[in-house]
């Protein structure tokens, strides 16, 4: 058997930390034996979420860190200063290669300033994006790049094509992943100045499978697995896309419970919709990667609880199992057409 | 009594052409005495949609016009090559001050080259924007700009930020209505080179309630009354927001008819759904105003009802009536600083 795979979880990361965050990682340890955990944060806090839980001590290690580095710090500065955080150790051990993974639900700018400048890029790659994964009507797609490349030039976005088509395939078993460009139209010649760089780019790498341009509205109906665009958009996209479905969801919830007989009716429609709502859950697919690194850095929402945790371990033990970054590398070594 | 407001409704653009167009354009006649309407399109196509409706004869006209602007025809040249559409002939009656504002459901592409080509601009106006209306938690929000703008300068945001407030303050009764600034982040470091150079001019326009940057999740929120961003950004935003809210209440209507004990909850849940549903039913506000130009052109909805285009034309009255590009041009008078 080869060796373990070594996930490093951010135990001070996150709404639900430490609790829920130590919780999803031993339940990723009970599930695959095949994987190691290291927590980084304080001792203390751990080992009292550790209390009561049953988990193999021999793949379960503590890295104490006295630091925490919060949601509203400079990101930047906070990774720069901050040597003894359980962001900063984490990263580092990837770094160092003690460990493959980094998985964390604390501030997303710190994940992705800790990640550029502490676990370093793959040869080749240019920005390392942030992709998290969207429900759809159809099945998941990546939405790359939502990270910090918020003015990038196009030989970027081509190189988020060809790992975000590479990780959806490895990932989901998805056959060539349909790759879409984010536009306001679908024909050639719509979009701005960086999306007409980047089409022709694109449809002339060979090896991914792209479709052409997008709109806002294909992404929600499925209709790509992978919607390439720069930061800016991708997070306005991605926020806008939580947001209406947050409060469409709460809206209902509110509707069915303001009369006697729409709550009667609540209680009927109740397991339907719940089926539904399963189906609009990405969390089993593990949280958002940090792609083009020498490792792979997993940022979980930040009301984690313990199942996406534990998905997102699976997901990093997938990723090294798969041998995703070596794929980035002959890919890079194909040059930039692919 | 002031001089009717005189709106020219294309009879021809949209899927429910001419009927649906038709019976709005009159429903709007009948609902108002100080409106008149001229519809442009094929006389014969018109007068069949007429047959059996009551309305003012005084107050209704028909320009008769043989060519009609498809969607998917390249904008610019359908608006030079096809002088005798219902589209080119209803924007030159508004250039010619023949009529004070135009309404139509056919091509965006197409509307706003018109717009721009054939209406003109209002001195000092750099760019028209499109700005759609959308439904919120709160009341309605003002997306500024989803035009045909892709790569913006910084001084046409702050234009778009202006004109967006008079709009909002005039159409909806909303005092100082709070501007947001599309971002990635609230801080105002955070975002692209475009939004770092816009946020200082927005801090230092006196006339505008600027609140900072937004993200994308406050736009469904109803955090701001108005939300700036460039036209490319802006359609990914629209576009996602439409398409998130069409695929849930899809999925959610599907599920409800999936199980005998589903259906019989859905019979009773049914009239608070719909009450939740009108809540977010922004067409009551008309369609999406294309704002600077010497007169109103409004884009409605592509799939648009008799409803939303009888609440078009009384946008547009409300709009001449309340002299809202007098109020634009004492604006730009005041200088880029507002």
């Amino acid at each position: 058997m080869a060796d373990k795979v070594h996930v490093v979880v951010d135990a001070m990361g996150g709404d639900n930390a430490p609790g829920l965050i130590v919780k999803g990682a031993v339940d990723a340890l009970n599930e695959n034996a095949n994987v190691e955990v290291t927590l980084t944060g304080r001792e203390a806090d751990i080992q009292k979420a550790l209390s009561g839980l049953q988990y193999p001590k021999d793949r379960l290690h503590i890295v104490h860190c006295e630091e925490v580095i919060e949601m509203a710090e400079p990101p930047v500065d906070a990774i720069r200063t901050k040597k003894d955080s359980s962001m900063v150790r984490g990263l580092r051990m990837v770094k160092n290669g003690e460990a493959d993974a980094f998985v964390t639900a604390g501030s997303t700018g710190a994940a992705l300033a800790g990640g550029q400048l502490l676990v370093g890029r793959i040869r080749g790659i240019e920005r390392p994006p942030l992709a998290p994964i969207l429900p759809t009507a159809k099945g998941p797609v990546l939405l790359i790049d939502c990270g910090a490349n918020m003015d990038p030039r196009a030989s970027m976005l081509l190189q988020f094509a060809q790992m975000g088509s590479i990780y959806m395939s490895n990932m989901t078993g998805i056959d060539k992943p349909r790759v879409g460009l984010v536009s306001v139209g679908t024909e050639e010649e719509k979009g701005n100045a960086l999306t007409k760089e980047v089409f022709p780019l694109l449809k002339s790498c060979e090896t991914i499978n792209f479709v052409g341009n997008i709109e806002g509205r294909d992404i929600p109906e499925g209709a790509v697995d992978v919607a390439v665009t720069d930061a800016f958009t991708g997070n306005a996209i991605l926020k806008t896309y939580e947001g209406v479905a947050g409060v469409l969801i709460h809206e209902l919830k509110d509707a069915m419970l303001s009369t006697t007989r729409s709550k009667a009716g609540a209680l009927l429609v109740k397991p339907a919709l719940k089926d539904m709502l399963v189906k609009f859950d990405a969390t089993r697919y593990g949280g958002a990667p940090m792609l083009g690194l020498k490792g792979l850095v997993v940022k979980t929402h930040g009301n984690s609880k313990s199942e996406e945790i534990r998905n997102a371990v699976a997901q990093c033990v997938l990723f090294k199992e798969k041998d995703i970054n070596g794929q980035f590398v002959k890919e890079m070594e194909l040059g930039p057409k692919g």
